[in-house]
C-alpha cells in the first residue's frame, strides 16, 4: 500500500522548505497531503501563494508522516493552534514519523512534548529555544526514532530524502536523489 | 532603484526550481513577478498549484532577468508558446539575464536562436537537444554573458543565488546565501 504523508501549511510558511519536501515525495511515491490550517489559500514566508489540498479538520489521521515546515511566522501559527498540537501528538502516539525543518523543531514541536530527551536539530541559534533534555546538534538532518529534524533551505533536500528513505527504503531515495541530481 | 525579475510559470513547471528561484531572490530585495502563461493558477510537475502574480500578457517588460523553470511538461508548454519567445527574446535584446534551468535551456531556449556561440549547461541527457553551436558543459551552473544555465531541483539554489549575485552583487548573495544555510 502506498505510504501517506501530511504536510502542515500556515500562513508564513517557508515555500523552499515545505516544496522540496512534497517535490520529492511525490517523485517517490509517497501520497503527499497538503494540509492548510485555516485557509486552502496560504501565503508563504517570501510571498508565494500555494493550493492546499484540505484543510486539516477535514485531512483524517491515517498518515505514516506528518511534516512541518518553518518559516518563523509559519512556524509560530502552527504552535498556536490546539488542533496541529493534538494532531502531532495522536500522529506521534501511533509511532509514525514527525519530521519538522528550521523554526518548526522549537516553535512546534517543543510545546507539545515529544522531543523530552531526544537528539534534534533545527535553525541554528534557535539551541536555546528547546527543552533541557532535548539534546541539540549542528547536523544537516538528525534522526531519532521517529523523530527527523532539519535546518533550513538548502538542507530540505536532504530532509526530504532522509524522510522518503526511512518511508520506502534506500533504492527508491537514490532513484529520486539521482533524478533530482542530488549527487 | 529595486531590481526587477520576472518568472515564467506554466502547467508542468518544476515546483522546486521555481520556488528556489522566488524565495531566494526575494530574500535579496528582488521584486520578482510570478508570470502565469494561461493561468493565475497553475499546477506544477508535482501537482503543486501555485497562484501567480500576473499573467504574462499583463506583466510588461521592464525586468532586469526572466527566469524559466524546467520541469518537462512545463518548458514544453513554455517553448509552444509565441508570447514567450517574443518575451524572451525582447528581455534578450535588451541585454538582462535570461536565466534557464533544467529542461528548459534545451527546449525553450533553443528554439529562440539565444544560445549560439553559448556555453550553457541543463539536465543530464538532453545535450542533443542544443544546436551545434552551442557549447554545452556539465557543470550545476553556467554564465555566458546574459544568459545563465543550470541543471536541475538540487541545483536551483546555486542557480538562483547566482542570478542574485549577477543582479545584486557579492554581498547580498553572500548575506542570502548564509541565512538559508548554503554554506
Amino acid at each position: 500500500m502506498r505510504k501517506k504523508a501530511i504536510i502542515l501549511i500556515a500562513e508564513g510558511f517557508e515555500e523552499i522548505e515545505a516544496i522540496s519536501c512534497i517535490d520529492i515525495l511525490r517523485r517517490g511515491g509517497i501520497e503527499v497531503l497538503v494540509s492548510g490550517i485555516n485557509s486552502l489559500q496560504i501565503k508563504g514566508s517570501r510571498g508565494i501563494t500555494v493550493v492546499a489540498d484540505k484543510l486539516l479538520k477535514d485531512s483524517g489521521i491515517d498518515f505514516d508522516a506528518c511534516i512541518i515546515p518553518g518559516g518563523s511566522q509559519g512556524a509560530e501559527n502552527l504552535a498556536k493552534s490546539k488542533e496541529v498540537k493534538d494532531f502531532i501528538l495522536t500522529i506521534n502516539a501511533q509511532g509514525k514519523i514527525i519530521a519538522a525543518i528550521c523554526a518548526a523543531p522549537a516553535a512546534v514541536l517543543t510545546p507539545t512534548g515529544i522531543l523530552k530527551g531526544k537528539h534534534v536539530t533545527g535553525y541554528p541559534g534557535k539551541e536555546e529555544e528547546f527543552d533541557k533534555d532535548t539534546i541539540y546538534s549542528q547536523e544537516k538532518v538528525v534522526v531519532d526514532s521517529n523523530i527527523i529534524t532539519s535546518q533550513g533551505p538548502a538542507t530540505a533536500i536532504e530532509f526530504a530524502l532522509t524522510i522518503l528513505t526511512k518511508l520506502t527504503g534506500e533504492e527508491i531515495a537514490l532513484k529520486v536523489r539521482k533524478a533530482i541530481l542530488a549527487i
